[in-house]
């Protein structure tokens, strides 16, 4: 299999502050008990699915510096920067588009750079039925088996009761729901998480992008011809800023599902976003405290009391205590502390703006 | 009044942990809004009543430097430094009977070097009638009219209904009683709780302390003829250590109201133990964001969103956001963070005992 991997690395995971910050974002942490960061455990996945050299990063001036050093092995040409920030349907339009440039009609797949898969055996099988769909022509995607009625994800409709490994298409693409429609959803056993992994040819995926939002695929298309010559810092000044900011979802896989152009491959491979500490402190084993750590470089020692359902971050390096408390978030970091219920992980990203609000952007 | 004031200032007042340490006891803190120390405060609201040059501190090895530094105008022979801690009667006999060689017969007060007074004339006007009885012979005290039935104080039992500013005499010290009892007594109004406050003559004490516990006095005094001579480092040597612990209303005070040899002055000055977290943030207004924050020389911002009932404490100059709790203590130092439900203020201590047990004690 000769894939072409793209990993948009973006976000500032607000919702994981203060540990992950816009200077310092979530995938640029390791936290999952090990010295890898998300970005460099999702590398690791990817390269035997592929090699470093098919592997692509788009990432943002702020963290191109970062994302370099974290993955010494790779090459400097495939990691693509964007000046400005300017959506999922940019991001990944500029990757296939210079995959394009270098490699016609090559299959690609993009995959988040802060996603957890706990069983890469199983990943790499669903990748591999997605890539052989997407050779035939078709825009793949791989959806998650839901485990729970979740409503902080969008779904993917199919057309019939999802099976594992087995490809099959999909009708539409769901906004995240309410809790009665999200459980309706996962006892038909018809809808999947849509993880935003997606698998195509190149020529397929621009062909559709130049159909559907040309004002996305023109100035991308003269971009990436433009990428690997002396022109690209003209080009690119004169024609980003320009982008319109969309997800790629809205502009191309919602309205080519809708026309039956959009399949999946059902995957069940212990996936997580690790989108909020309640997600991230499910990942973990309680110690003998009760609480529940996430160790990450030159954490500190935590000592839980009398205390139970706890989720401490002792990022800050210093001593986390805690006595006769219950169902709360503690994160220390070297310059902001956060004391959160668990019921409101959620709510994390609105106390970052209220932090934006009230000027104390140095801490967001 | 030639009043002669005492000030012992021992105690790592553990229940303000980590805030308050061994090596940085509460009272070397700034705890209530000024750039003060509670030793400093002390010290303001005692000069005024005696002079800088009357005014003792006794104080242990580990404090010397700090009192010294924090009191500048207090001359150093005034600073007592005990080579060990000996427990409440060793220090009070050796400042009452280094003032007995210095200012025979001299009348003098004791009070805690930690506590809070908001209402220094009421105070001081409650330490001049004390001063009268003290100078007539009678050991005194001043007991504080108690506010609420509380249960971690001792109650000194009035031979009437307490009258503020009036003498009357104390027929009992009581232990720290349960909650049934402490309602009882409150209900009374004849019982006052016990702030360590005495009052009396230097030479009335002694000869009360050689009578009862000879095995304190007989050292103390050697000690004491001793101090202001080059002897005083061979003799405290010698005989420091030997002298047993105890605690002043032990030793003295419980037998000497057992005689009738005990009165008091009630007192209602809005004094404070500053005991421990709940204590203290029963002291502060609740901000906008409805958390009482403890300001701290350098201490950090506080956002306190949709929370209640928060007591924070930002003392290690980090930002300290809470989101969606209640009934919390949030204590942030350089080098630890409690999170403390304010119903277990009073196990703080706990839970610097299982540090220490645990190895942890660099951070107690």
């Amino acid at each position: 299999m000769d894939l072409h991997v793209v990993v948009p690395a973006g976000g500032s995971g607000t919702r994981l502050w203060p540990l992950s910050r816009a200077t310092n974002p979530k995938f640029l942490h390791p936290l999952t008990g090990t010295e890898r960061s998300l970005l460099q455990a999702t590398y690791d996945r990817l390269v035997p699915l592929s090699s470093a050299d098919h592997v692509h990063v788009v990432t943002g001036v702020a963290h191109a510096a970062a994302v370099a050093r974290q993955l010494p092995e790779l090459p400097e040409r495939n990691i693509l920067v964007e000046p400005l920030a300017r959506d999922s349907c940019a991001a990944i339009a500029l990757a296939a588009a210079v995959i394009q440039q270098r490699s016609p009609g090559a299959v690609m797949a993009s995959f988040a750079a802060d996603h957890l898969i706990k069983e890469p055996a199983a990943f790499a099988a669903t990748v591999r039925e997605a890539a052989r769909g997407a050779a035939e022509g078709k825009l793949m995607t791989i959806g998650i088996a839901p485990t729970r009625p979740e409503t902080g994800y969008g779904y993917l409709q199919c057309s019939a009761t999802a099976e594992l490994g087995v490809q099959q298409q999909v009708l539409e693409f769901k906004e995240k729901p309410d809790l009665a429609t999200a459980t309706e959803y996962v006892n038909s056993g018809r809808y999947l998480w849509n993880a935003s992994m997606f698998v195509w040819r190149t020529d397929v995926f621009l062909g559709e992008l130049e159909r559907r939002r040309p004002d996305v695929f023109e100035p991308v298309s003269k971009i990436a011809k433009a990428w690997d010559t002396d022109e690209r810092a003209v080009v690119v000044d004169e024609l980003w800023a320009t982008i319109p900011k969309v997800a790629v979802e809205y502009a191309v896989m919602e309205p080519a599902a809708a026309e039956g152009l959009v399949s999946t491959v059902p995957g069940d491979f212990g996936w997580s976003d690790i989108g909020d500490f309640e997600t991230l402190g499910e990942l973990l084993a309680a110690d003998q405290d009760g609480a529940r750590v996430v160790t990450t470089p030159g954490a500190g020692d935590v000592v839980a009391v009398d205390s139970s359902d706890v989720v401490a971050v002792p990022a800050g390096g210093r001593l986390v205590a805690t006595l006769g408390v219950r169902d709360l978030i503690v994160v220390d970091t070297p310059d902001a502390v956060l004391v959160c219920h668990r019921d409101r992980a959620q709510d994390i990203k609105r106390l970052t703006e209220i932090l934006r609000d009230t000027g104390r952007t140095a801490y967001v």
